[in-house]
């Protein structure tokens, strides 16, 4: 992973915010040999940062960037200091929403940046350098930003194993509003539905709602600053969803098959979602394997895939009420689920299509 | 799995309806020794049936059992037939929704059931025996339905590996709508808001989302059937859900913090669904690990989870754009989830929490 500083990232680099993604970048900056200095207006998170190898403390004069990863409503002025302080230094944020920052900063040494990257724990103690690899980095210049700044920035994402995508900031804005935003709030709605029902009910979940359901049940952290920030675009959202729920609602009254065609929109959606590693979509289907619910299972029945010769798109396991047994779905090409059948019932799997 | 058929199921069993579920019974059935006949409307189902080993073509005088797995249009009138045609024989069914059926019938040799099983492709030749493991069975009996009828089911049912739960036809046609139904529909509808998106938004698409519509891009199947015989339970909640979205709507334009509620309700739902196994709700942490995509690896990982003698509640691979990397996302209970952070680092791994 490692590449000679100068020739990815000028440093040093000054990371303002010690949190998971500021202390992340810090850690895959340190991984790269670059030069970290770190601040937070928290001492104790500087520890932390420091204590797990993302930099040091020591002030700097001349940082050649600045990462700011500070909670939303400190973005524009804690840029806005930055740009001030080091006049030679190119400063970006990692803001979840561009909007603000981007009509408020118009810098040419600032360019926005939004890492498509996170978990459920927060914190410095949760950071990784591995954070952002395989994952979207949003770019946001505005009109007057200097080509050289985000130059900067993207070779950085670039070489933490991050996909640039340059955008402004109203469709950087609505696009996490669609794919982000009002997804969670829409998980959050459905899982709230179920504070009242009878336990008994529940025993019938399956993996479907599980599905559904889990990202409502992460820490709710920044959500309501981000969502706050984003309010426009999200509103706009909720709006039309507001209105498809109106016309489900009376399809579903009607029973007169008008169902069917919100199921047909929805589908069609879903194949719009690009696949493993940014390919198209591809038509893939699940092979399905009970497995005794043991950790050596896992291993010989990936060890037999191995040996069938087959990639694995997406997995899961699948594991419900009662007997100590999974089911493993292996999520592969269309056109390789027959052999990979085949070859796992060969090696006396439980196997089934 | 095989087990003496004179000790679990009375035979000869005739199942009636050869599609998925039906015949998922009938080879869970010859699996275990019991003499089953098959009927279906289209004899190329039956055919395709005996060609899986579910079971015979040829007629049968005095079933023991009759399994109707017919369409939810077909139900009532089927089992009607059958409690006529076979007056010794204990008669259930398998629709998603009992409140017609239950209703309509009320002979004491009529017990309904409901599988909690299912899968994105359908037909006979999707069909398992293990389709049922580990499974909920909802059985729904009436007031006079003979305990001698529940008995037959529930143990049918119990020796696939199924865990059954009796309930009335309201509670569960209420459940599975909450569980089931309406969460199919809330996928459709956020699925349904992609269509229109600029195709550059939607490669900032992250596993949040990807988890919110993954079963809106199952096939619709009979769903369009099976939410029309649920529509008031189904009906009712999207009037909760709609109430709930406006709130929603309004929080978010206020920017006031209320959206914390809403977040805070999904939280608390996520928590009241059943863990691994029908557990308590466990906490779980997860530990990330970035692979190369390729099958060896992956079985590499799970022998030095195993070798850490951890136990892996759940698991995914979140793999997005760029280069050919998977993050494995491996779920454990939240006091080994450290422990199993340390062995894989030990062990080369690149593993982050």
């Amino acid at each position: 992973m490692s590449a000679p500083s100068d020739a990815v990232v000028p440093g040093p680099v000054l990371v303002i915010g010690c949190g998971l993604i500021g202390t992340s970048v810090a850690l895959a900056l340190r991984d790269r040999d670059v030069e970290v200095h770190l601040r937070d207006a928290r001492p104790s998170n500087v520890e932390l940062a420091v204590s797990v190898g993302a930099g040091t403390a020591d002030p700097v004069d001349a940082p050649a960037l600045v990462v700011v990863a500070v909670p939303p409503s400190a973005v524009v002025e804690t840029v806005r200091a930055a740009l001030t302080e080091f006049p030679g230094a190119v400063v970006t944020d990692v803001a979840s929403v561009k909007g603000a920052i981007c009509a408020e900063v118009t810098d040419p040494r600032f360019v926005g940046s939004h890492p498509m990257a996170g978990k459920e724990r927060s914190g410095p103690m949760a950071a990784s350098g591995l954070l952002f690899e395989g994952r979207a980095w949003a770019v946001v210049p505005s009109e007057d930003t200097d080509p050289a700044a985000i130059e900067v920035v993207e070779r950085m994402a670039a070489s933490f194993g991050a996909v640039t995508r340059r955008m402004d900031a109203a469709s950087h804005d609505r696009a996490v509003a669609l794919v982000s935003h009002v997804p969670h709030l829409v998980s959050a709605l459905t899982a709230g539905l179920l504070t009242e029902a009878p336990g008994d009910d529940l025993l019938l979940a399956g993996q479907g709602l599980r599905d559904v359901i889990r990202i409502a049940g992460s820490d709710r952290g920044l959500w309501v600053d981000i969502i706050g920030s984003n309010a426009r675009q999200v509103g706009d959202i909720l709006d039309d969803l507001a209105v498809r729920l109106d016309e489900l609602r009376a399809a579903v009254r009607s029973a007169d098959g008008s169902v069917a065609s919100h199921l047909d929109r929805g589908r069609a959606g879903v194949q719009r979602v690009p696949g493993k590693h940014g390919a198209h979509p591809t038509a893939v289907e699940g092979v399905f394997v009970s497995i005794d619910d043991t950790p050596g299972e896992l291993s010989r029945l990936f060890a037999d895939i191995g040996d069938a010769g087959v990639n694995i798109e997406d997995m899961r396991i699948d594991h419900e009420l009662g007997r100590m047994v999974g089911i493993v779905e292996v999520v592969v090409r269309a056109g390789v689920a027959d052999d990979l059948h085949t070859a796992l019932i060969e090696r006396g799997w439980a196997a089934f299509r």
